[in-house]
């Protein structure tokens, strides 16, 4: 049997059809499109779907399950909040069967990329494992004891909204200073910003041509990497907060291994390395076995592949 | 069968005989004259616990298994550290076993608060809960699908050593901003003396003489709860961090209940009620249904009770 990994985002909806194994076999895309009525987004959705049926040359009696991942929070097939959609208890599964009648299962978009590195990626085999991704916010995918955890009531694993520097930087929940507003690639933008101002004469902002509204995350860790010292000053604070943030996942859960995924892990080994060469300052039993550090091993493909494995 | 619980404590050593209900049907105590040789204080803890068994009028060979709370991390029958004994790889299940030939069961003394909770007191039934002591530091214990979780190395639901105010207060494990510099009593008492250093005159002072280094808890609560406006400040700086911390837990872990205990939790529902009225302004999802917020209902007993219990 196949399954249908579905990654909605706020732009693009990317569908996939998933082998048992974790493999994409075929893809289809189309624009979200967010402000018509949820009834044409997800028509599209399903429309998609069996485009990407077509593609990979098999029938839709072949289609286990569809799994959706969504920026937001699911229940019992109805999406409570997706808020970059401005959705509210959206009627997902009884809409999407109307034009595909098959069983829809949703979860987090973080939760679905932590479930795909586990099933299909870099911690499979693990028995617990908690995903970071550093993207524009910060999400977080906890696998416990082989099985998803996202809560009693679907709020857990929103590590971006704990918080790290209480009074700290406002955070678009409300709350001041959450992991994601110092872990998130925006808050790498907000560091380099913060010291371009101060001192302009760098290497990041000569990439950007001196306009710092084009700073972006990879330019800053570009610069860093070349020896920059304004931009290896913002990346050893970022790294800073991110062993932190790391750090609280271990004294909270301690799993087998955390994954750094998202744009920000992109970066790689240099990002890697700078939280691993802080952590055992911040650990609070630095001499116990630890859980492995690790980057995503599956990419942007996370979504779509963890969705479909929702169902597997 | 009965069961064996050992609060094993930097002073006292406290044993109790425990039925299949969680109910302590005798006791006995020892001082843990902590500075001789780990023999010894074995020896001393099996003992009492032989003294316990003939207040219970029952046989040693009743007795199902030992059961201990530690101040610290244990693996396989071994003390891996226990720092306010000054402990480091101790074969207490081997040394144990010379006096009274039972299996022997450890884990971290707030781990166990939170497991009696869960078998005997006020989480019962729940499929998840967190708890956490406030006492001198902060612990936590963790329940999930109804199973102890201390982290795949023993280094998880040290709740405590997670930072809250990254660059704040410094804590004994070496990091500044420990949510455990920010919500324990200890941390009442720092910001009452901040406090009563700025502003003299008000009810915690005169209720100490004008002795601050009198000042506990208690103390503060109980100003705070007759209406002592500077009282009430450290209170409200307090509940907002306490606040936070739960808001940590549930972005986490979302667990059924979340359950405050230790010396602090005494304060009861003026505490409870402190929190609870500043939540939904902190929470992510504020809508969603929310882990119930309870005291601690077994005090003491806890760290016996939820020692012995870890044999059932």
């Amino acid at each position: 049997m196949y399954y249908i990994g579905i990654d909605l985002g706020g732009t693009n909806i990317a569908v996939g059809v998933v082998d048992s194994e974790g493999r994409i076999i075929a893809k289809a895309e189309t624009p979200t499109l967010a402000q018509r009525p949820y009834q044409d987004v997800i028509r599209d959705m399903a429309l998609c779907t069996k485009r990407a049926i077509e593609n990979a040359k098999i029938s839709e009696d072949e289609v286990a399950s569809i799994g959706i991942g969504i920026p937001g929070v699911a229940i019992d097939g109805v999406i409570v909040f997706c808020t970059n959609l401005g959705w509210h208890d959206i009627p997902m599964e009884a809409e999407f069967r109307k034009y595909i009648d098959k069983p829809v299962f949703m979860d987090n978009d973080a939760t679905v990329a932590g479930w795909a590195e586990h099933q299909a990626g870099v911690s499979r085999g693990t028995n617990s494992s908690v995903f970071l991704t550093l993207g524009t916010g910060v999400g977080g995918g906890i696998v416990l004891n082989g099985k998803i955890w996202a809560g009693e009531h679907g709020a857990g694993s929103e590590i971006g909204h704990t918080v790290l520097v209480a009074g700290g930087d406002l955070c678009t929940c409300g709350k001041r200073g959450c992991t994601e507003r110092y872990c998130s690639a925006s808050a790498i933008i907000r560091m380099a910003k913060e010291a371009c101002a101060k001192n302009p004469e760098n290497a990041i902002m000569t990439a950007v041509n001196g306009d710092p509204e084009k700073i972006n995350a990879k330019i800053v860790f570009d610069a860093a990497k070349a020896g920059d010292p304004v931009a290896l000053d913002v990346f050893d604070k970022y790294a800073h907060y991110l062993a932190l943030a790391v750090n609280n996942v271990i004294s909270f859960f301690d799993p087998d291994m955390i994954i750094l995924g998202g744009g920000v892990s992109r970066a790689g080994d240099f990002l890697l390395n700078g939280v691993k060469d802080r952590l055992p300052e911040y650990l609070f039993y630095p001499t116990l076995k630890q859980p492995e550090l690790r980057l995503a091993s599956l990419g942007n493909d996370a979504g779509i592949i963890g969705a479909a494995l929702l169902g597997q």
